[in-house]
């Protein structure tokens, strides 16, 4: 959608150019302060994600802990500033610490995240991830087939805005174009290379980084949403340039997050507001 | 066996150079059309070799999933083209998995590939694993100590050829050089590189490949698992050729496989009949 | 502690110097050895750690094994030549199966190691390490937050020396100077590299070598798991050296540990007695 019309919205956004500037700039703001400040991520994810998300918290500077016993999510959800539950695994023992991980964050006040990875492929994971909806995730991130078992709708760009106005809270739909929207904004983002779908994991490790900087945004979730998926799109760019495959990629990829600066972000950052 | 001889079996092989050709070119053709498939694989597989796995499917063009809750597999099986089972992790949860993933694929008419790995270390897995060989899989993945204490014969290529008319399945025994029978008759395949032992799962991640080719050629199992050892081993040993050693060498290992093509495949393959 | 110093406590220490050769020597002499007996490790860890683990293990010339299933532990321990304890990943499985790994550690007479991670971040996970030691590991292996959880005193090199010798265990505190003591005494480790904090499980996987190289010198506990942290050090700061980051440290540090030999061990290692 061209700038002109989204100023039509009742909740004016700026043109697109600006919001290239904003978000690319909040990305690399969140990333210095990231470093800075050391965020802990609790991250409840799937097996197979599991090294590839604590690597790239690390590389980007966070904390992170994964830990899945219903006894200790507990503890570790309200030392740490956000949470992620990655439905990829839905082990009994997952299954158990979900609920106690949702609730410790609701009471402890952090943010927290939900990636509901594959549930178009289980009935099963489908009723369970709505069920986690009910705890109000700050941020839901998904694909265009995740988003449409789990929403019952299209996964177009007014499709996703409504679903997310209903669940009053951001939705990402990542895929060749991100699409990040609270409801009433949207934004795209253009960043991005074809090995990032080559690679198992990838979408998951990002989510962690959406936890991550929506604890330190929490009153611009949207913007703090697109911001990471901004440095995971450019230095998957960056790395998509240099890694001589597939297998090499994600080394690739956590050696760009590690020397990303805001300065290359602003440069790359292919952001519009639709 | 000299092709001379093999040519007075009943069922005639052909001359160790035909078969060469014939497997290296159903390698190719195979791995073609696995990049324009895009065959799913269900993988139940251990912890050690989820994400190897997986990105060794992803890097040859299949759909990897990788769940093993028991009330979730049969979906995820009926929707794959094939089953990988590994017992390399047999906690409580795979061991409620397995057998419902066995008999969805059986009622989808699915192929399956069992990997039993480290059968050789703990009675209890044996007796597992006899059980899964009751759910008749397509083939049979396992390097020589697993398969002796599997089979309480001698890995010797007689014995394997016995073990496998026994199973009415196609038996792959890795290791220097893999032996791959249905029975009647036999393959060698010579390729491959010593760094491939040298880094862990290796072996579970080859199964996978084999379970993506047998569900495209399910009319030959034989030449299509074959050929996928074909691949694992000629990428392989090019990625022996330029990794730094073991610690650099999967990810070597995966970059080959992404761009490997039939001709290098055919250039390379040293495969003879026995 | 200078050596002027430690020359007079009851139990006398060699100089800074000579210990810093004895160490550098048994390093090589233990590396040298691990790769010519191959000596099996088990290791019980967390998700996180087991790809990294069982990789460092291979690297390093071991055979690894990864099983946490409570029937099959026995088996596996007791063929193997030393056991790892890692808390990290606190499912039921696992805590299922802890007991029955150390019980057949001590039947068996083999040595085991303790690795109590994030201990400092649940106290459910505190008791349960506090049952562990009651099992006698040889070595415990934890940093400084983890240390204070646990022994509820001061990580300084004093109050880990006496934690030591209550223990009746080795001791190793990592760190960016590694302290390892018996209680009576002790010994500095200053090699290392920064990226080795950056990169999930390092530490958890060096503490699989400690574990391979108490196994082969049970008669001196303090100096193998010493040479184990030089062996890591030395290949940390190596791997340091030329790896373009976080991402590309690891692979870089596992091709160094299998290159690696006791010359290049000696010329690096700064060890010093305190």
């Amino acid at each position: 959608m061209p700038a002109e019309e989204s100023e039509m919205n009742t909740a004016p956004a700026p043109t697109a150019h600006d919001r290239t500037l904003d978000v690319a700039a909040q990305a690399g703001r969140l990333l210095t302060r990231l470093r800075a400040e050391r965020t802990r991520v609790h991250a409840i994810t799937n097996a197979a994600a599991q090294v590839l998300t604590a690597n790239l918290l690390l590389a980007a500077g966070a904390i992170p802990s994964l830990t899945a016993a219903a006894d200790e999510v507990p503890a570790f959800v309200t030392r740490a500033g956000a949470l992620l539950i990655n439905l990829g695994t839905l082990d009994g023992e997952r299954r158990a610490a979900i609920p106690w991980a949702i609730a410790s964050a609701r009471a402890a006040a952090r943010p927290w995240v939900l990636d509901p990875v594959f549930v178009d492929a289980s009935p099963a994971r489908r009723d369970l991830a709505r069920l986690c909806l009910a705890g109000h995730p700050s941020v839901l991130r998904c694909n265009a087939a995740e988003f449409a078992a789990l929403a019952e709708r299209e996964p177009t760009v007014e499709g996703v805005r409504e679903y997310a106005a209903a669940l009053q809270a951001v939705v990402a739909l990542t895929g060749p174009v991100d699409h990040v929207t609270d409801g009433t904004r949207s934004l795209l983002i253009e960043n991005g290379h074809a090995l990032m779908a080559r690679t198992t994991a990838m979408g998951c490790a990002a989510t962690a980084l959406v936890a991550a900087f929506v604890a330190l945004a929490p009153e611009d979730m949207l913007g703090a949403a697109a911001a990471a998926l901004v440095v995971i799109g450019v230095a998957g760019e960056m790395a998509g340039e240099t890694a001589g495959g597939p297998g090499s990629f994600p080394a690739a990829f956590l050696d760009v997050v590690d020397a990303l600066d805001p300065a290359i972000i602003e440069r790359r950052a292919r952001v519009r507001a639709s």
